[in-house]
């Protein structure tokens, strides 16, 4: 069995996430595995690093399935860019040793949320980032990002389901730049619940307009209850960036 | 009367250009005057420097008109950005002495071409650029570039319908960058014909694939035939990027 190693760009806007819920469903993990299959000759499934939330991007996602036959690199990546639609990308393809799996061993995830912070809309970015007309205090949202470094139970930062599971994760670093308009916020972790990314940058919004004091956040976490957080940011500005193996 | 000038930036995938054709058209034109006449109360007309074709883009598009009332130029910027769809942005507003004309003192005009040359499709930029899957040679490309600097009668890259005006234009520079995976094709003249940017950038993909030798562009231009002109670039990858005063 050989075992490959994707790479994959691609636009969410249209999808329902990464992960397949059905056979013939609108997902990027379904998209891929119904071309991998009609290459393969046999049924493919691939596992993801990360589970996008629907309409949520990936400039590095990292994917990997097992195959009988015995294509190149080159072939299987032309074959998937030929099949696939174009808002989904394969730009990498490698063969990796039998044991790498690409959910197991990943060892952090950066994504990053794009907020276009002018008052008129940016034609070009506008299904790409989160529009805020209203000048955002980034100093103060700075201050809010330190509360959520190292290890906490996120379940107030949450809309994950399942109360079996651990609700821990751990954030090594949380960075908030400007860049010509935009509003950059960078954040990497071992790990990320069930829109996560997106409540955590729904609150430092908060902050950055005034509306939520960056002190609260502690108490917010260790609440552990949902109704505390406040707006969730919209998909369309997140991006999965990399996956840390 | 106050005269006052627009820096406008679109994309213009949705629209039939930027010239109105009739009263409810689909034309950028169009929209801005709809709502800037709502804003005046009076019949308002914007003269644009550029006339760009349909489906293309500006970065920034100078535009002006007249109107009795007395809107600070925040009031109108905010007003336009208010009701204008937001593929289309007013990104600056200001008051001009009464002889200021975005067309007549436009003294050039810079596009740039974006193609994105790799084998996979670019998910983020598959709307904002041409894909061309085999590799430009860029050094050809830049040989043929020559050949267009200058002032020459450019009827067989467009296609203008007058015959009675003159067809001279002159180009300033024309450049070809790669960035990343793009190739950039910037050119700048003291005006262009109906199609000229995408028949030039055309001919300049076909002297990259090495389907026509960079030489025999003088004979092309000298021709004045249509017949002589390959390929035009598809209007997707081209955008306004400065007009200069």
């Amino acid at each position: 069995m050989n075992n490959y190693k994707l790479t994959i760009q691609y636009d969410g806007a249209r999808y329902k996430g990464w992960q397949r819920l059905g056979n013939n469903d609108n997902t990027i993990q379904g998209k891929i595995e119904n071309v991998l299959t009609e290459l393969a000759g046999e049924k493919i499934e691939i596992i993801g690093s990360s589970r996008t939330d629907a309409g949520v991007h990936a400039y590095e996602q990292i994917a990997n399935f097992k195959m009988k036959k015995n294509s190149t690199e080159e072939e299987v990546m032309q074959y998937l860019n030929r099949y696939l639609p174009n808002d989904i990308s394969v730009v990498d393809v490698t063969l990796e040793h039998e044991r790498f799996h690409a959910r197991y061993n990943a060892k952090d995830k950066t994504y990053v949320y794009k907020i276009w912070n002018e008052q008129y809309p940016h034609p070009f970015m506008r299904k790409y980032s989160m529009h805020v007309e209203e000048k955002l205090d980034i100093e103060k949202m700075r201050q809010a990002s330190q509360y959520f470094l190292g290890k906490h139970d996120f379940t107030s930062f949450s809309n994950a389901k399942s109360k079996k599971k651990s609700m821990v994760r751990e954030i090594y670093s949380l960075e908030i730049n400007e860049n010509e308009g935009f509003i950059e916020i960078r954040i990497r972790g071992n790990g990320f619940l069930y829109n996560m990314v997106r409540k955590i940058v729904g609150t430092l919004i908060e902050v950055g307009l005034g509306e939520k004091d960056a002190a609260t956040i502690p108490s917010i976490i260790e609440s552990k209850e949902r109704i505390q957080t406040g707006r969730m940011a919209d998909a369309q500005g997140l991006y999965l960036e990399k996956v840390g193996f």
